[in-house]
């Protein structure tokens, strides 16, 4: 099919379809309990089929179903209320297939509380480009992988990592995998830029992204099964497409709105746009960012109005040595601890500080025990648990 | 100080000391419970500081004072009643002084059911010859690591593999270190030969062994702080220096015994060996089988009356993918087990079984996450729990 029919017989579904898109999702809902006197953020409530996400939360990253180094029972225990599980790797292992024949990712992972997915569009760029971090340093020169065999307008065509075989990515099959999966909330089909893009292919890319997050609608709308969908804001840095980015999809009926692409190469230009992009967002409906979730962003996201956000950052942290505390981000392996039988963290209700000293996580560390991978995990997953409470808490009090 | 006048000094240390050897350790109780009418095989309890212990059982293997992959609160609830940890490592890593200081292994670890340490001995054979199978191997030809500087009456010397610093064990040092860790057994001081050994040097160590025991005694009966001290017999495979060896240890005042050296090349070998060496073991004491764990020399073993034994074996597979089932051990990664959605072993009641599915399991091994070793773990040391409850019944009811 050539790419300009394609577009328009997509755009005739849409302009046909007004009547499924305005399908409503009541078994979703989001109410904002409380906003704050001081700033833009604001605290509210969640309610998917796997019970209620408080907001502004933290959400874990479990990318196979699992965080790393710990497992759901556990993390159900921890209270964790909303993990990310990415689509793209669910795909090739264990297969979205495979996950519905076992009753849906909750119950193939014993997971009891929501999970969102994403599409697998950040896949497409982190093949491509490599992680954020590398793309910014090549300045987006540099292509580290050739998996990726295609990008036009029907999606992206790219090769599993795991056995070669070709898969086909588009607005369509990611809205089906993630039916399969069957997350709580899941997340329209993107493409994500590198934060070096010129403005033509970003402009290009980001029409085409809306048109693909129009036919992922289409697709989720056409059979619900209890899961809400949120749309992905792209434009890059620039301020005039991110406005039309908001401005396309917030006449759609998405159930959410994830912030999506490069925001910024820093924290201080991501907060830049966040501060003119948040005000844009509708008030009663959850929004989410993509992908942040280091302390630092953290204290400036949630003044913006910021109401979920994911990252692996903890649970990486966490296997790397660095556990979390009031006081600031600790080396476990610190000289004094070795000799501090005091918990990580004195007064922390979590399991491993409840039961083994610093002195013992430190000795695991050293030894090269799994079992401390999986402590360090425990304190700092509980640890932002904690902190988002007490986020909730001042922004109730009009603290923040 | 010369060998001999060393000997000597110790052997006169030994006749005068009489009173201290018979020093009693109530703390540390033995009752055998049933002798089977079939077989020598027998249940008892073992009464230690930190609880009981039914016999025979399993004794998991802590290296650094944790199960690999599993902390020992999860530990604790599976109720494993024994695990053995090696003094060697602790030594070096967090050091057996650090140990002490923080109340203990059972405190430093939280664990709250009874801990066995062996003397470091066996890392003497392990650095110069590498592991029992590599030796086997290589017939003792083949020396892995200079890191042992001397081995002579006063004991062994050897470089850390941690820091390169130079580290004397002997007897004394080895039940010192044993003292700051406080497991509720102790092990005494020995020399482990490989099982390719002349008879001319195996008599040598075999005398020098008994010495080094006799001093590791001496030193445990001065300050018993609350544990017992288990000899080790040695011999080799040769049952004279088996016979001799019992003669001699059995006469010290030893709360039980272990068996260790090499009782054999193959399973037939170690069974033969037992058949001849067990019933020259004191009925009212314990008796333990160094390194021996696999289902199928456990099989034949508990007929012979083996109280405890130790093995990392079900662990190691966990980890490497190998789960334990009445069936027989099973793949991980085998063809069906990706599509079989009931649990590893049907009616198992371990916390893996009861909340995850064996193609939950399967994926965790599949993408590589670390939840599925622990998961894997939990499974085998669960099994290993109820395999010697099943032993034990059969026991009782003289079936075994």
């Amino acid at each position: 099919m050539f790419e300009q029919d394609l577009i328009n017989k997509k755009n005739n579904i849409i302009l046909d379809d007004s009547k499924i898109l305005n399908v409503s999702s009541d078994f979703f809902r989001f109410e904002v309990i409380h906003k704050s006197k001081k700033s833009n953020a604001r605290v509210g409530r969640i309610y998917t089929p796997h019970g209620l996400i408080d907001t502004p939360g933290f959400v874990g990253v479990g990318t196979n179903g699992t965080l790393k180094a710990l497992d759901n029972k556990t993390l159900d225990e921890l209270g964790l209320q909303l993990m990310f599980a990415n689509t793209y790797h669910l795909m090739l292992q264990p297969g979205s297939k495979l996950i519905a024949q076992a009753g849906g990712i909750h119950a193939f992972a014993n997971r009891s509380m929501p999970i969102i997915t994403d599409s697998g569009g950040f896949q497409v760029f982190s093949l491509v480009y490599g992680g954020v971090a590398q793309e910014l340093k090549s300045k987006g020169q540099k292509k580290l992988d050739n998996s990726v065999i295609k990008i036009n307008e029907e999606g992206v065509l790219f090769r599993s990592y795991r056995d070669g075989a070709k898969v086909l990515l588009t607005p369509e099959t990611s809205i089906q995998a993630q039916k399969e999966i069957g997350a709580d909330i899941i997340v329209s089909f993107d493409e994500l830029l590198p934060y070096h893009s010129d403005k033509k292919y970003l402009m290009r890319s980001l029409d085409r992204t809306h048109r693909w997050e129009t036919r992922s609608l289409i697709e989720h709308k056409q059979n619900i099964k209890n899961q809400a969908l949120y749309a992905v804001l792209h434009g890059g840095v620039d301020k005039n497409l991110r406005k039309k980015s908001v401005d396309y999809l917030l006449k759609l009926n998405f159930d959410g709105f994830a912030i999506g692409g490069s925001v910024g190469k820093d924290r201080y230009e991501m907060f830049d746009m966040l501060k003119f992009l948040m005000p844009n967002l509708p008030e009663d409906k959850p929004n989410h960012l993509l992908g942040i979730g280091d302390l630092e962003s953290i204290a400036g996201i949630v003044p913006l109005g910021v109401d979920t956000f994911d990252s692996s950052h903890p649970t990486r942290c966490a296997r790397h040595g660095l556990v979390f505390t009031k006081n600031g981000t600790m080396r476990v392996i610190k000289k004094g601890n070795a000799q501090n039988f005091e918990p990580i963290e004195f007064g922390c209700q979590c399991s491993t500080c409840k039961n083994y000293s610093m002195s013992y996580v430190y000795h695991l560390f050293k030894a090269k025990e799994i079992a401390g991978l999986t402590l360090a995990t425990i304190h700092n997953v509980h640890f932002m648990i904690e902190l988002m409470k007490d986020y909730r808490r001042k922004i109730l009090d009009n603290l923040i």
